[in-house]
């Protein structure tokens, strides 16, 4: 037996950046939030502290902001690609890049000036992005979190294995209510345009759900990835975290009252939590692309 | 001296109900979090334990749910005095009602079935009302929180004290960001039509906030308030608590660029909060309301 | 009708300050979160954004950087009446400091140097001082907060009102458990041993918990104040809010097995929520003390 | 081109139990938040929503409450493995199981009686478990999270790579601040005594940060990892997340005051972020136990 060292990266999370453009009186938003780590040459480091090989994680956050008045910030993917690419191109020790952003949106104020907003929603958008430098392997992966969403009717369950420890009854309507956070994988990328993909893919996925006769939160989640893939060709992988966040129908006879779907507890713990793949066959696996 | 009894008051927080009122295919989404407590002849229960007094939490709960079914869910203002009024005529020990209710807002999923909604906003409205009983007084407060707004232009700051420890520099154009939880007195508490005088002071809030050019966070909030009680008669007091979300200019100049307030780093703590109501002098003031 | 300012504060939020002393190799460690609100002559920046009468919170967060340094930090008490004192003395604008303080607590690590440290509990201590300036009032609030506690036997809950919303069923033991934020007010302000004074409520408050056998939150409550009151001599009013921290007995028949209060639910929302005083009721009142 | 489903999964998520044992007036009490995932023959339920291979996630739960009736409730690990072993046991369409649990700890109330706990620590034991049912793969990881340990000094970075965008100044004593997650796979999943090496681990965790005098905290972390390596034969790899919880000297120069590593800010957002891995390279990689 020997101790070695395993895998390993570090970085700067969460830097906060917001950047303005102003087009005239009009002014443009950018509110990012943004995670680097780096790997490479690092044994050195953990083994005797010798940081001749570590680029340090306040120079990282100081190219965040340098890069954004260098270069403005366009799609996220396209900034995370920017600085992954940096990283591993400029640092001979510094042999793969994982970029993380999130991305806030704002809403312009109506009636307001062109430089006043007011934050719109819950959800982030968000990118991931690996590089391996120059040469070597590239992915992006797009998405959004904190996607809230709810049928009032068009759930059923039933049909399910009954245990020892089942009580629960089936039901041909139920509240189906989910947090989505969904990821996916560009075929190619640096190719897709990134913008419109995005905007395209919410779409699926909100039509999916709304538009799905559900039998299962599992069926649900299946179909929401589906439709991105058959109308993205760009999009090669989704993978959905869906939590079913529990609305259960409050028991009204004690009270002399009937309840006929109509009011609900809705329930923080404990929660279903379905995840799940949807993906192309033909797409090579890139599992790195997600970690 | 004797060791005496204080102020005091109990009842059950944060009861989480959802109605859904089905207009044929077309439903209606309601989302609310309501806080009850209730004050009254409470002696006996905190010196001996004795419960006579006492209507339990979990009774309070049961009328939330039962009251969504009996009466639906109007304005959250008429739901809570509903509830306020409840308890203190029903129960000759409850003194005093105070009801307080957050409601989430959701739209509909565009191009869903009449039944699928999103959550839409960060923002939450609220309502806080105050009840003695039949023939007693009641008060209603409406408000809002967590509605975070942003000019990217058009505030300055400067014209300050300077002591010994001040090394802030003056500013003639700086980013003014904030995240608003306003609230709002009812110069009558049962005669405001609260749905629309919602969103009429909403939009008197961003419109204010979009329009001022600031001096300061504080001419901000006031011209917010002013605005709001210019506009609405049945209003007769604003109370706004505004954090100052610092977005410092990031000093690019050691990597040999500019920064023409391009490029932010949103901060966290510590943060500036600006607090302060205003009023019609003419009214009474009714300071239980807002506790 | 005319519109008018109302009462308004401003100052910088939650500055976190960490003070180390050196005593030879022995270090000492206080981290802190200081909150300060300032009040005065704030008219006409309210009105036309004038700051002449303004410091700006850059300035006040400075200042407890600063008065770390020069004075070092003793009981939280003390600092913030250092820090209160100074605001209200040194502008004649500012009539009134509010400074809050939020003290973390760190062990140090066993079989560590003298300068290796753990954070140690959930706890938090709290000290809320208000002043007038020169020859004004002043007072000082001492408290906890996120202090949980458990239970496990010795508390029924029976004897209450039974409406016709009530199904919940009478019951002789319950587990009981809370966290408390808890407040106290010094008679002297200026005069109380902080420090040990904080200790020995502290300990009142776990004692009368664990020591009272319970027919009702309330009445824990109450011994838990009145328990402060009799030992020390220094506090004069004992301010208590206890969330009850429902856990529920989970129901274990369907699957044939007893449940003699051995298994429980701990649920979240909602919740049983308890606030009450406990007083001297020859200490006069003081309400701004608390606000 | 075919869609197809991928990896998958699904459970009951943050099941909170608390156990009670009486051992005459002295109560034992235990805290769990208990984490389900199964997966195996669920093709039908995402194509389909055909539940047939489908136990509810709500029989989930009820077996989480009957087994600590059951069985009570041993070490996390191995509480989690028997949850886990009956799940891919029982259900012939559960091919695998993977159970997580965090425990909360409690402090007997001093001089309290044998039934009265307080919350002691920020700190949280956790374990993960896999199984693949009779015959198949186990693998059981125990660890901690949310301890945040100091040092306020002994710390040094210098000598790092400086490119355009550095301006960090090395330093030689500096503060080092982090919030340690760690987690360790025992090398034989079903042979370990838990309570003690998990008890034996977390001291090697607080030793190895207190006695390193480190150049980076990578140094640290690998340290940290080693030491836990060296001193427990049943671990064969650690895995650790650190993020550097920056406390920056503040410049009290413009106040004519030094400050000789004695006032500091402790930041919150950006933060560096190190993660890294020690392990026994003879033992076997089991990728799958750490997801």
């Amino acid at each position: 037996m020997a101790i070695v060292l395993g895998p390993n990266r570090y970085g700067k999370a969460e830097t906060r950046v917001v950047h303005v453009t102003r087009d005239g009186d009009v002014h443009h938003l950018r509110d990012l939030n943004v995670g680097i780590s780096l790997s490479g040459d690092m044994d050195e480091v953990h083994l005797t502290g010798d940081n001749a090989a570590v680029l340090p994680t306040d120079s990282q956050k100081n190219t965040v902001f340098a890069f954004a008045r260098e270069h403005g910030i366009g799609e996220i993917e396209e900034f995370a690609l920017l600085l992954a690419r940096h990283f591993t191109a400029a640092q001979p020790t510094i042999r793969h890049a994982r970029v993380e952003i999130e991305e806030y949106s704002w809403s312009r104020i109506p009636s307001g000036s062109g430089h006043s907003f007011v934050r719109s929603g819950t959800e982030v958008r968000t990118a991931l992005v690996h590089s391996d430098g120059p040469g070597g392997a590239e992915s992006v992966v797009s998405g959004l979190k904190d996607l809230v969403v709810l049928n009032s009717t068009g759930s059923e369950f039933h049909g399910f294995i009954r245990d020892e420890y089942t009580t629960l009854q089936p039901t041909d309507d139920r509240v189906l209510a989910t947090e989505v956070t969904a990821r996916w994988r560009h075929r190619d990328p640096g190719r897709s345009e990134y913008g419109g993909s995005f905007a395209a893919a919410r779409r699926c996925l909100l039509e999916a759900f709304a538009g799905t006769h559900s039998l299962s939160l599992q069926q649900t989640l299946y179909a929401m990835g589906r439709r991105v893939l058959e109308e993205r060709p760009e999009i090669c992988e989704v993978r959905l975290t869906m939590p079913n966040k529990h609305h259960f129908l409050v028991d009204l006879e004690p009270f002399g009252l009937d309840n006929d779907n109509e009011v609900y507890f809705a329930a923080d713990r404990p929660y279903g939590l379905i995840e799940g793949t949807v993906l192309d066959d033909a797409a090579p696996a890139v599992p790195a692309a997600w970690t």
